[in-house]
């Protein structure tokens, strides 16, 4: 499947790698190609680079940071009509400092809020909930875990519960529309808290029911 | 151990009888003990009530509905004074219906507004995240899960594990200070949308790491 990434911060690269891995092939989307490649870090990285008014793809994932989100995918335009877009960011706010507090949440989430202003895409909520060491390698742990998916298309939910799978996710948990989105981003201040405590990123929640 | 329960709903009568079967000694605290006698379900509990003003305990059990806790606390009065409380409620407010927004969260919690207005208790946060059924009895669930612990005073905390250890819990996860409360009452969102698609309470998470 061809899949279009945005953002080049430690979580797009990560499933990048992983998703060309399991035969996906990955383009990474960046504001400025020119200034990403002349990181000493990306050309180590050799995932293929555009700019975001020059992606296209079938499924594209968002995973710049919450507050750039709008932005980014508002640069990519028409490529996004109709398509999955996967959301793995989160509004985090850090104008506080550590711990981080979340900038939309309760009655309303980031999910939402780009598919209100994005209408024609297919969004769906994914990934966000752990650190990019575990979305693309949930065999890491000592215990199977759980990957939530939700949005209000369930094609589009499918497909990224399939490309979970491709990653080796066992237990995808489906929950329905985007309102979800919600408790799914409510849950970051105690994966943080949580974070904190172990020192560690490497964890998840498995449900057990 | 002599423990005070109060809250006459689902949670505290569940606590209080699994807890009496663990070899503590539970009292329940009502505002109106006769009016509560005289509720049919209740006689078949057996569980001694007695008024808020009128409970003594080494340890308290806040198990009212979060926007009731604080008058019942304070109902207690001094009896508080440098004793554990366990608080096991949500800031839910169904004034728009369901699902339930928190009528705190993000920069502040319903435990911390607790402590805040009784700075004399030891305030501990458990039991929030798990419905009653699997609160006293996690061996029920097909897996290990995890509870967790939160509050300024260590010792508290671990009062309130030792209690979590004798209903049967071998992974209580210590979260520290109070402002970890945040994200225990704000994972309530995603709890409730996976009520919602299973349909059922019995389940859990468990913290893989």
């Amino acid at each position: 499947m061809q899949i279009a990434i945005l953002g080049t911060g430690a979580v797009g690269p990560a499933l990048g790698k992983a998703l060309r891995a399991a035969g996906h092939q990955v383009t990474i989307g960046t504001r400025d190609p020119d200034q990403t490649k002349a990181r000493e870090q990306w050309a180590a990285d050799e995932l293929p680079l555009a700019a975001y008014r020059d992606l296209d793809a079938e499924v594209f994932i968002n995973a710049t940071n919450g507050a750039g989100s709008l932005p980014a995918l508002q640069a990519v335009g028409h490529a996004l009509t109709g398509k999955v877009v996967i959301d793995t960011s989160n509004p985090l706010d850090f104008s506080q400092g550590f711990p981080p507090s979340l900038f939309v949440s309760n009655t309303d989430s980031l999910a939402e809020q780009l598919q209100r202003q994005l209408p024609d895409v297919r969004l769906v909520k994914m990934f966000n909930t752990m650190a990019n060491e575990v979305m693309v390698n949930p065999r890491k742990l000592r215990d199977d875990s759980t990957i939530f998916v939700a949005g209000d298309d369930a094609a589009a939910r499918q497909t990224a519960a399939s490309l979970a799978a491709d990653l080796g996710w066992t237990d995808v948990f489906d929950l329905g529309d985007l309102t979800a989105a919600r408790g799914l981003e409510m849950f970051i201040p105690l994966w943080v808290r949580i974070f904190g405590q172990l020192g560690r990123a490497e964890f998840n929640i498995k449900l057990v029911r």
